[in-house]
């Protein structure tokens, strides 16, 4: 007999060769069934591979991600046999899970494919799926493996073997087919119920451009063709809703090669936007006591050798910047924190001055791979909503309280409804990597979770994923799509006040160093507007869109009472603009629709004689002829909506 | 007979030998009473001199520039004087006149002299002025100045003897003392009616701190003692009113040896004024339609190269920023204009879209030696009000006039009473010199002083003084001690229009090139807020200034009603802090007129009772006990009269 543990720490009984499928059916019928991939002692194994020892087994499902791992690496066996069967004499590398889906590099010869291709190896892989073959690991020693492959003249494989250790290497059968395979499959082919080949693409052998040009085929697939249908349509309006698409259309923002890659240009309605988000911003923070401040985006390479940021990422930074002469160097500012702690130094504090909480909208520029740019998600300059709030320790808990109050009035007013939290603190295992006092640690760490749990927030606690200097909350928030973005920190920090040797006056007279919170609710203004956009498709709440309203004229007979509206309109607070463009009315809504603009203020015989205006939303909805008083009304109602007032 | 051309024009007849002081009599005895000094063909002379040929005479008085300048030059010659008689032994070197007064560098061997001795030293030279002794010039041989010298065993006048050439010595001799001069003096020592010496300093020999370090004494001298006494007011005024001064005494700026000189970090109040100046100015620029953007602080080298801005400044800036890996190169941007031209060129724009105003508050870094750095005038980074509006060559004229319009908003609204404005075209003799078509030129030159003309300015037109781009106006303040100082620039530009191919497409449906103009009314934020706290002293216009009022407690007893003072203040957008601390009455005021607050709130017994409040103005006017609502009357009041809507 041996015992197998649980993840929920249960211990069972088994007979020695007893499988994962045993394990999981001694659970429970029902969930066996799901069970399609499981874990031994931290190493993947088939769901039929017999166990003789004892130790930990994790059993998974296709909602675990280690389940679509093994989902996908057995569809891309699949997709192996598929391409043999269909182009007989390819000759196949290697073929691995991907984080949504699976590939396979094969060297197709003479022949080629494209995406008209795609449906016949679908409909094949289906009828292998249909089949529903066991997928079995063998042993083969490696003249065995090597000797096979040789006869194919796969030279990749026979590459990849000669790697290998005798007596490691297995291979995977299924159906007719066998390819040389580390396991980790689901049982059988029968479970794949939908595919979809998603593109073609060149890809160098072992990644390397003097090697050979292999074909990369993506794929991927699904227990339930449900699922496929829903991840098409997300991934169509993934495509639509791609900000960098959107930043174009809508006028936001731009890049131009002169000016450099990854440095965003904000266009006349993307600064706007931006300011409006600023100016929310600053508008709660002014009631949570933050003070504004300005600091250059440069500072001295001592600032940073101080701040230690020099020592940890100056070789991967942008390089410094000499002066003429005078021998000076100068860094572009990674980070704010080192302004604004010589900021604090300005003069010195008593306990009764603290909490000093400084923000500032500060742009910093760090350096990124040209391949690794994107959008406004990565970039090589962006705008932080930064601050930095320095308490007495005591001060810590309400602090951290405000600021995690902060983060919940943004995400509500922007519409993340969907976000969790990830409390990071110290590896209980390894104190010694951090620095500060264990008591410190203790105060804070407890004041964030008590913090967390005190305003509600599903949150997890990872220990070991605190950073040396302090721990951390972060917010984790889903968009309408359902994709995962990390928007929202708040850190703890123990070094930046010790190495600027920062002090307040204890109510004993003596000096204390305060404790510092980094905190940035938005992450970046850059950052922040790209998951905006793809979380809103471009349509904005009201109160951030950049036009609130566009005045359509169904003929220039009106143009005249239509720049009054333009003008009614403007008093109300309401930004609108006018489209007098000698058009057809039809075509000016299809426009205003592409712009995203929530309202079409129509104007044509019957508003002007009525003194009246003609609304319709963006979308279709038709609201009909109604005053601008009550058209001003339905704007600021739905404004209320959405924006509240902070505290 | 002789003619003597005036500046005026009209030529004179005169005797050979005339003197440019008979030449003065000649016009008026009443105006020659005043010449001091005079210029012949472009040299300057003694009134006194014998003019022999034909040729242009400018006669000048103590009002004019070089007429101070004589004044002050001669005074230095009684200072020597003074100093020979009254430390037998110095040694004399050089002693000019400079921009405000003038000095001598002596060696005064064993003896030394400091601020205590100036007393003596102003009464001898009196002394010695009111004996009205004749400047009187003489020429002298190589030979017979270097044995004067070498007798006295003064090596620094033989060493400048030295490097003279014989036939072009002079001295000039007044009383009993003789120098080395050039000349330039006024008549006589009796127009010197008042003198006051103001500091000594070491000054190395040439310069050259290898050379002997001698003693400079720099004095100033006037025509009357009523002049010395405002002038020596103006200079308590000034040092008081010193904006790195008063930016540390009312918390608006600090700087920072570890971020580096030059880089000023803007204090919570300093940011937040500084924000009222950004928003009073976005707010007139949306009206006068211009469109905000943001730009990255850095480009790539090629950027400028394109610009032209690395040829003619690269070798003089802060130097190119390197990439760890790739190979690239950026530049700290010295302007925005060319972010700017990127953003125009985004896009094609057709002529009925235009003009577009782009506006930034942007902040650019130029190197400055770090001798050359002072408080906020002169640094290494600053945020320009920057604007650049892309036109065709016939909307010049309007657009031209809105700007002005916009600068004399800006002036208006900030106190700025007194100014005038420079006009700089094109040397009529050069016109290679300059980019742009003759017709482009004459265009924006004509558009320039049409504009200046109908705005009412106050404008001199400065021949050649044009940047080799574009023609340009500037406008000059005097402030509150009638220093000048160049704030707002209007400037047109042919030239980037070309450098980066910005086009729009004309009504003839061809391409055509815009002109730009760049602007910026406060000139930077960082320079604008020095001068206007050198202006106002720190008594910043109500509307701008950190806090409108403080209210102050007779004593604890009342705190309650304070605070309640306090958030109904804050509810009429009235900005005010407390004093709530446990010191007395006179010592809360005290520190209130230190920090310059427009209105004490104070607040006791009789206040409470009545549901008042007592109201002190800065300096000391009563304004009674008033209830909150008539207090917010005075302030809106008060603040309608500087800060006006613009349009």
């Amino acid at each position: 007999m041996i015992d197998i543990t649980l993840p929920d720490g249960t211990v069972k009984s088994f007979e020695e060769g007893v499988t994962p499928m045993d394990v999981a059916k001694s659970i429970s019928e029902g969930f066996a069934r799901n069970v399609i991939s499981a874990n031994f002692n931290n190493e993947t194994i088939e769901v039929s591979t017999p166990i003789t020892t004892n130790g930990s087994l994790i059993l998974y499902t296709w909602n675990d991600k280690d389940g679509k791992k093994a989902f996908w690496h057995s569809s891309s066996h699949v997709l192996a046999q598929a391409l043999e069967e269909l182009y007989p004499g390819v000759k196949l590398s290697i073929g691995p899970a991907i984080e949504n889906g699976f590939y396979y590099d094969v060297d197709f010869g003479d022949q080629s494919i494209s995406d008209k291709d795609f449906k016949a190896i679908e409909t094949k892989m289906l009828e292998i799926a249909r089949g529903k073959h066991d997928f079995k690991m063998r042993s083969v020693s490696k003249e065995d493996a090597l000797a096979m492959y040789q006869s194919q003249g796969n030279e990749y494989k026979v590459e990849l073997i000669e790697n290998l250790e005798d007596g490691t290497i297995t291979f995977c059968d299924h159906s007719t087919f066998t390819d040389l395979c580390r396991g980790g499959h689901i049982p059988n082919t029968g479970i794949i119920k939908a595919v979809k080949l998603l593109s073609v693409a060149g890809a160098y052998w072992r990644g390397d451009e003097k090697n050979k040009q292999l074909t990369r085929v993506y794929g991927i697939s699904f227990p339930k063709q449900k699922e496929l249908t829903e991840y098409l349509h997300l991934l169509e309006e993934a495509k639509k809703r791609d900000h960098r698409k959107l930043g174009k259309e809508l006028e936001l923002f731009t890049f131009s090669q002169k000016v450099g890659q990854g440095l965003p240009l904000w266009l006349p309605k993307g600064a706007a936007l931006r300011e409006r988000l600023e100016n929310f911003l600053k508008k709660a923070q002014k009631k949570a006591g933050y003070e504004m401040v300005v600091t250059p985006h440069i500072g001295q390479k001592e600032l940073y050798v101080t701040s230690g940021h020099y020592a940890k990422y100056g070789e991967d930074s942008f390089q410094p910047i000499h002066t003429p002469h005078e021998g000076e160097e100068f860094l572009l500012k990674p980070m704010n924190c080192p302004h604004h702690c010589e900021i604090y130094n300005t003069r010195p504090f008593s306990y009764k001055e603290l909490p000093k909480r400084y923000a500032e909208f500060g742009t910093v520029y760090r350096y990124e791979q040209s391949g690794e740019l994107h959008g406004l998600t990565r970039v090589r300059g962006f705008t932080q909503d930064d601050a930095h709030i320095f308490c007495t320790p005591d001060q810590l808990d309400a602090e951290f309280k405000e600021v995690i109050d902060l983060v919940l009035y943004v995400f509500g007013s922007l519409g993340f409804e969907n976000f969790t939290a990830q409390v990071s603190v110290r590896d209980p295992e390894n104190p010694e990597k951090y620095i500060g006092s264990v008591e410190n640690w203790e105060k804070a760490e407890q004041a964030i979770i008590n913090a967390a749990k005190d305003k509600g927030l599903n949150y997890v606690i990872e220990e070991g994923e605190a950073a040396f200097y302090g721990p951390k909350l972060d917010f984790m928030v889903k968009d309408a799509l359902g994709r995962q973005w990390q928007l929202g920190t708040i850190q703890v920090d123990y070094n930046l006040p010790e190495r600027f040797d920062l002090t307040y006056k204890g109510s004993d007279n003596e000096l204390h160093r305060p404790v510092m919170i980094h905190r940035a609710p938005f992450g970046s203004m850059e950052r922040f507007v790209a998951i905006l956009l793809e979380h809103t498709g471009g349509n904005f709440p009201l109160w951030l869109v950049p036009e609130q309203a566009i005045v359509l004229c169904i003929s220039e007979k009106y143009e005249k009472y239509a720049e009054k509206v333009l003008n009614l309109l403007e008093n109300h607070e309401i930004r609108a603009l006018i489209d007098n463009r000698n058009e057809t009315i039809g075509k000016k809504i299809r426009e205003a629709e592409m712009q995203k603009i929530p309202y079409m203020v129509i104007i044509g015989e019957n508003e002007e004689a009525e003194g009246k205006i003609s609304v319709r939303q963006h979308g279709g909805q038709d609201l009909g002829l109604i005053s601008i008083d009550e058209f001003s009304n339905i704007v600021d109602e739905e404004i209320k909506k959405t924006l509240k007032t902070f505290k």
